[in-house]
């Protein structure tokens, strides 16, 4: 990694605004959801889920752009690029990452589809459940990517939800070329074991060719991704890879293969869990924070599980609290 | 009060979409805010305002509109007139008060002015400061009132901030008329400071002419009703009204007059203040769910007492566990 970069990270991400609410686990199965994970939904079948929701609270999200907003917290310097419409959901969530101080510059689509919506129904054990109408996420492409950008980065990070949208790995390939060109990291979380499912083969690919540095994942996706109920079976593939990699366990904590080196590291301890949502994609953030600054990896997983252990305390996927000032408070 | 009720309270309030974000003191300075108070903005000086604002949580809100979402998540029954647009936010108002078990029919308004937004700015101390643009309130007139919805609820309950739009104030008018043709009990909320500092003669008229069976009050706005700052003094003045009134004091509880007969009430334990919003508005709400139920006063204050420690722990003013079943594990 070259010292002379503006920013620590700049991402690549579904732009979505989080709709939440309380459920039961009666509703999910009466839905035909499946609990903790993230469904594809048409915006007709968003529209009839959001009238049988309760009452909700409506926060922007979209997992890497959550991360870069929890990485701005941090005191890090922060990008993201992500398609939204030039709508009033489109405006909140452009006023809402700008106003957490990354910075964000892609154009709003004037036509096409609505912004992004994720309607998230939080289970009173805290999991959360997620169907997502992808919107104008759709019109994201390479001509979205600014490559000057993306070489001004210390990591380039994307998203695996990045493969549902047509265009927007094309948009990824292009970051990517940049990246590389500008001896950059470049990291990538699996998302969803569900998404791992579609694209398992791409994403397969994608790490045996070097193009993943730094890989982030959770004990299903790994299990989807190496397609094994055994949780040493998975980490045994994973050491075969030629990445640094953190798998997030919950209240277990994760686990680091480096390069085939496997260490362990404890989650944060909380006084309540409220709403998972946002867990791994804050957890990203204060390892991708370590990381730009080149921590021990002890010290990035303690910020990454620092971070997710405030997010879900609370509803939504962004930080309420200042993480630079928790992470004062609590010195890791 | 007659025993054949289909509701327990009918509110007329303004209909409002709340838009969250923390804010420092300073910020308040900055921009010439009331800390604790509620200002009315134009839409220009709204949308400059929300441009300033830190990253934001939109939960729906209005006072009399928090009051009967508390009341119906209690168990009570409870309806609601008030004036939204037909735009999403009027939606979203909608979703959310028919989701939480409330009564909603009045048709939103298909021309003029967008639907209510109030910015809620939260500082680290808890207090909320309020800067509402009515937007479609204003469109509220005495044809939304429908009359055989007022006379079939036991109370029919206002809020003071129904004096800032131009018509609202007839269609209470009408309101108050058919209830008390239906012989039921009126309820007032004096909604804040600032506003009773509007119309203080109005109110007192209003309680004066026996238009007002039972009042809400907070501390400040019993001082801006009588023109004091002495508690004892203003207590006295409320003393020689004949109502039945309930004056909240924050953490320190509340005084009950009825009539002349004073008596106080302790607030109900919190583990940590976050957001004060909605402190007044549910503590409302759990007063009238036992009027309704001719508990004993105590009890009626315990009750209201148990729903604002809920709702000021945590962001926004509608409650987010079921009060219920809070009240059910909690009995008072």
């Amino acid at each position: 990694m070259t010292a002379d970069a503006k920013y620590d990270v700049v991402a690549i991400g579904n732009a979505i605004v989080d709709v939440i609410s309380r459920a039961e686990d009666d509703f999910l199965v009466g839905h035909g959801l499946h609990k903790g994970g993230m469904t594809l939904i048409d915006e007709a079948k968003s529209s009839d889920l959001y009238e049988a929701m309760s009452s909700t609270t409506v926060i922007s999200g979209g997992s890497a752009a959550n991360t870069m907003v929890g990485l701005a917290s941090l005191g890090g310097k922060a990008a993201f690029i992500g398609k939204v419409r030039d709508d009033e959901p489109g405006h909140a969530f452009r006023h809402d990452i700008q106003a957490s101080g990354v910075h964000f510059a892609t154009p709003a689509a004037t036509d096409g589809a609505t912004t992004a919506r994720c309607l998230v129904l939080v289970t009173p054990d805290g999991e959360r459940t997620m169907s997502t109408y992808l919107g104008a996420c759709v019109a994201l492409g390479p001509e979205d990517v600014d490559e000057a950008l993306i070489a001004s980065a210390r990591i380039f990070y994307f998203e695996g939800y990045l493969w549902d949208p047509p265009r927007a790995k094309e948009a990824f390939r292009r970051a990517a070329i940049a990246a590389r060109n500008a001896k950059r990291k470049i990291a990538l979380t699996l998302s969803d074991s569900f998404c791992v499912d579609r694209y398992r083969d791409e994403f397969l690919d994608l790490i045996r060719s070097g193009h993943v540095d730094i890989l982030f994942a959770n004990e299903s996706e790994l299990h989807a991704l190496y397609q094994t109920a055994d949780f040493d079976t998975a980490i045994k593939a994973l050491c075969a890879e030629k990445t640094l990699a953190f798998v997030t366990r919950s209240a277990s904590g994760c686990v680091i293969v480096d390069h085939g080196a496997v260490q362990t590291a404890p989650a944060a301890p909380i006084e309540r869990l409220v709403d998972t949502t946002g867990a791994g994609d804050l957890f990203a953030a204060g390892v991708l924070f370590g990381l730009a600054r080149q921590y021990p990896l002890q010290r990035c997983a303690a910020i990454g599980a620092l971070a997710a252990a405030e997010v879900i305390q609370h509803y939504g996927a962004r930080p309420e609290q200042i993480l630079s000032e928790l992470l004062a408070q609590t010195p890791v």
